[in-house]
């Protein structure tokens, strides 16, 4: 069992870019300070992304800008292009994730070109970042597990892209499950299958808990050494372009199971747990964290 | 990895006892009937306690008299004391349960006397029902985790209570998180201590989610053999008696997290799915399955 595990926190992008509330900056920035408060040491705050696109991160230029350097949070962005990229870089954002996908269907309807092409986007996007950097790249792999338009999806293609996104340079490498259809089985077979390629170390895990399974697949992967978990506070989020995907794991829940396992996680659960409940009244909808809901009982 | 784990559904007794809305007997059978249709093999009916503890129970006898044998599923029902043993008895009931606690306090409360008296209670039924019956004795150990009154629970006391359970005749000793404190670890660890003194075989687990972590915490004991697990369709339930405990483990979860994990469960998830759907129109309360709000993705 893994006794360190890093948690990146996406609900200000992930989270917030599929609520229909769109929230004005200083909410999302009260949002990033109380994380932080929380003791959360990375956070994908915004996405570069054309603003009529996600016009819930319209106000990625001016949130990132805005954003004072933490002494304990990395910041991180989602960068689509070159454009996203020289944005990202205007406002002394430091890391940044791309995103392709393990399914041809979802990457045409979500990024607009085929995994081949996108993949040479990444290529070209990693070394302008390179050259202007010292940041963490991070590269998504969605629809890892199953996609809505596909169906379940084939090991080896997961397996091939991963390989091309460390090869290209990546630091990081995320299997994100983006409908959330993932069994603790098959999250671990793919994670061995990955990391007979690349170094499980630099393997990370990005599950939506549409089916309630995300904190199982987790558990199945905690000695394998896979490097981080990306989870959403209050269970804010899903994926806006992924029929049925509700759901992102709560961080919370996350920060419950890690710790009831060992794993230190340096989050004060309490103070999470009201920053929850914080940003569920500001979207005005559920708090789908399950201990954000119960509390913490002893 | 086990290749098979029975399911026992509570959602008629465990799940409707902590429904505000009551239901008509004729649509508890129609609950029971839908929930074999779909597949499940033992079913927790209802229980013989006194109308006015439960009113949400009180036509057990008419109920379990109206139940038609199953040629494929078990019927169980929940009795606290001989008067609940000789209703259960003039039903045609076969299979009975009863429970104590691991702790004091919850044992008081719940109960209304000691452990060390409900033991002696327990004794008594057993060997009362061993005489007029041929079906299976459980036996449940409340708050086998942690008490809403005295916190996490100590190892031994669970140990303690499982053995005596086991000494006096029980076929069946489920370890219940009656206020969904576990996590993987706790519960590895608690099914693996107990499993030193009791055949492993002989142990079940009855989780609610309250916390998110039944599912987790399932998987973390699949490869050690025990029993059996319950689950409650569409999540519904709770116990009125633990402040904070809402939440059975919804069966539709349990179900794709075993099949997802090669562990063959002989449910129709689709027909199960349908089966919450209508429980949860009839006692007017949001489905708490997530498998049964996205739905089986391919």
């Amino acid at each position: 069992m893994s006794d360190r595990l890093r948690i990146v926190e996406v609900s200000p992008r992930d989270g917030l870019q599929s609520e229909p509330r769109i929230l004005p900056v200083a909410l999302k920035l009260e949002l990033i300070n109380r994380l932080v408060a929380a003791g959360l040491r990375e956070i994908e705050v915004t996405a570069f992304v054309r603003p009529e696109r996600l016009p819930q991160l319209a106000d990625a230029d001016e949130l990132a800008s805005l954003l004072k350097p933490s002494g304990t949070a990395r910041y991180s962005a989602l960068v689509p292009n070159k454009q996203g990229l020289e944005r990202a870089a205007r406002t002394g954002i430091e890391h940044i994730a791309f995103f392709t996908a393990a399914s041809e269907s979802f990457c045409q309807k979500n990024i607009g070109c085929s995994i081949g092409q996108s993949l040479l986007r990444c290529q070209a996007l990693h070394d302008q970042f390179r050259q202007q950097a010292s940041g963490r790249f991070r590269a998504y792999i969605s629809c890892a597990f199953g996609c809505p338009y596909e169906g379940r999806m084939d090991t080896q293609r997961v397996v091939d892209v991963a390989v091309k996104l460390a090869e290209l340079g990546s630091d990081e490498i995320v299997l994100a499950d983006t409908i959330g259809v993932a069994s603790p089985l098959m999250t671990r077979q793919l994670v061995k299958s990955v990391a007979e390629h690349i170094p499980v170390g630099q393997l990370a895990l990005h599950l939506h808990d549409t089916r309630g399974q995300a904190l199982a697949n987790i558990y199945s992967c905690l000695d394998l050494g896979i490097a981080a978990v990306d989870a959403s506070v209050a269970g804010l989020g899903g994926c806006p372009y992924a029929p049925g995907a509700t759901g992102n794991l709560a961080t919370e829940d996350l920060v419950y199971l890690l710790e009831g396992c060992g794993v230190a996680t340096g989050v004060d659960l309490e103070c999470l747990i009201e920053t929850g409940r914080f940003i569920s009244e500001q979207v005005q909808r559920p708090n789908q964290s399950r201990v954000g809901i119960a509390g913490v009982p002893f």
